[in-house]
This record gives structure tokens, C-alpha cells and sequence, in this order.
């Protein structure tokens, strides 16, 4: 089994980029998770997508996730919901719509999260639900 | 009264832009709707804040949300919720956290939103809410 996991802070030290590395090393045999982020992806524009189609880095995305069992979202929170930047990236990735199901139809989705509050990433996941 | 009013959309030909502009033509006597945009405003990143500290745009937008009557979010829909590049305006717009009572705290807010199917932005505003 193959799973893409995607971090979706830009901080270095990110705490969810941490956990998604702990959960790689918590992988049993037979299951192979990747390390992904939400880099490189610029703010959504319908202009930039009509006038010069999808940035690269979001086409790299799509296809590993595309070509994975499944996918992995290690989401901080923001404002007691998704962050932004976060929700950006899979704005993109659902672009052009007739890719929806190619990249997320039938592919189970997890949700982790982490946090230092007590609540761990609770509200955000509620919210990407 | 003056109001603030933010299209969270990046198009040009964004419909909700146009909606905030109608809202100008729209308002009563004694009521002015300033139009504002998520133009300029990069994606949240930790150590960006944490190293240079707000973006311009950022500053420029809390202040003018600061010293307004209202706030009015003109607000598309991603995916059946919050636009990415909307919600990562707000999430910079609410750094630091010691600011957000200042620049939101007893605001009334309202929403808005226009789109080209029968449901307009409701799931969106749902999320927002």
C-alpha cells in the first residue's frame, strides 16, 4: 500500500510536517508512506488556470496522488478551521473539475493532525470533513 | 456608517468583485461601502511572520478593517466551502493573535456572495459562519 501524505503548513519547524515524519516511521511492513507539502504552490487565480493552466508543482501533486491507495491530510489548524494555505492547495488540485475523480474518486482519505494546544487540530478537521 | 468590503476571488472577472461593486451602488444615504480585494496578500507562512513580521498588505487591510463600522466578506465558493485564498487573507489578517480583538472584536460582519449556480456561495458562507 501506498499512501501520500501531505503537510499543509509552509513552517520549517512545523509541527504537522513532524508528525507526518513520525507517522512514516510508525508505517508497518508492506506500507509505504510519502512525504509531501503544500510548497511551491502558488494562490489560486482563475486567470493564471485559464491563461496558463495548472502551475507544475500542482500537476506533480495531483499524479502522486493520482497514482497512490491513499491519501494522508496532516492539517494544522487555523482560526478554528482549515488554514488557508492549506485549503489552497486542494483548490488547485480539484482543478479542472473533470479531474476530480481521476485524482480523489473512490480513494480513502485520513486526517491527522497536530497541535500545541490540548484540542490537537479537533476544529480543523471537523471543518475539512 | 463605513463599511469594508473584501472580494475574496483573485479573477478579474471575478463575480463576487462585481457583486461588491453593485453593494456600492446599492448603499443608502449616510452609508459608504469602500471596496477592497486579497490582492497582495501572499500565502501564510510562520516564519515569514515570525522573521519580517506582517506583509504591507496585511497591515494595510487590518487597519482599514480597524477603523471601519463593518465589515462585509464578498465571498466565493471552492469545493463547497471557504476559498483557500480568502480564509489565508483572514488567517493573516487575525496575526497577531493579540490584535484580533482590535481589528474584529465587537465588528458586525456580514456576507455576501454570488456565483453561477442556483445555490450562490451558501455552503461557502455556511463554512464561514
Amino acid at each position: 500500500m501506498r499512501i501520500v501524505g501531505i503537510a499543509g503548513s509552509l513552517r520549517k519547524a512545523s509541527f504537522n510536517s513532524s508528525l507526518l515524519r513520525a507517522a512514516v516511521e510508525e508505517c508497518p511492513a508492506g506500507v509505504e508512506l510519502e512525504i509531501e507539502s503544500i510548497r511551491g504552490i502558488p494562490l489560486y487565480d482563475g486567470d493564471v488556470e485559464a491563461g496558463q493552466g495548472l502551475p507544475p508543482r500542482v500537476v506533480e501533486l495531483k499524479e502522486k496522488v493520482a497514482a497512490a491507495d491513499a491519501l494522508l491530510l496532516v492539517t494544522p489548524e487555523y482560526n478554528n478551521s482549515i488554514p488557508g494555505p492549506f485549503k489552497n492547495a486542494i483548490d488547485w488540485m480539484s482543478r479542472p473539475a473533470s479531474d476530480i475523480d481521476r485524482v480523489f474518486g473512490g480513494r480513502p482519505v485520513g486526517m491527522i493532525g497536530a497541535s500545541p494546544g490540548r484540542q490537537g487540530t479537533l476544529l480543523s478537521q471537523t471543518a475539512w470533513l
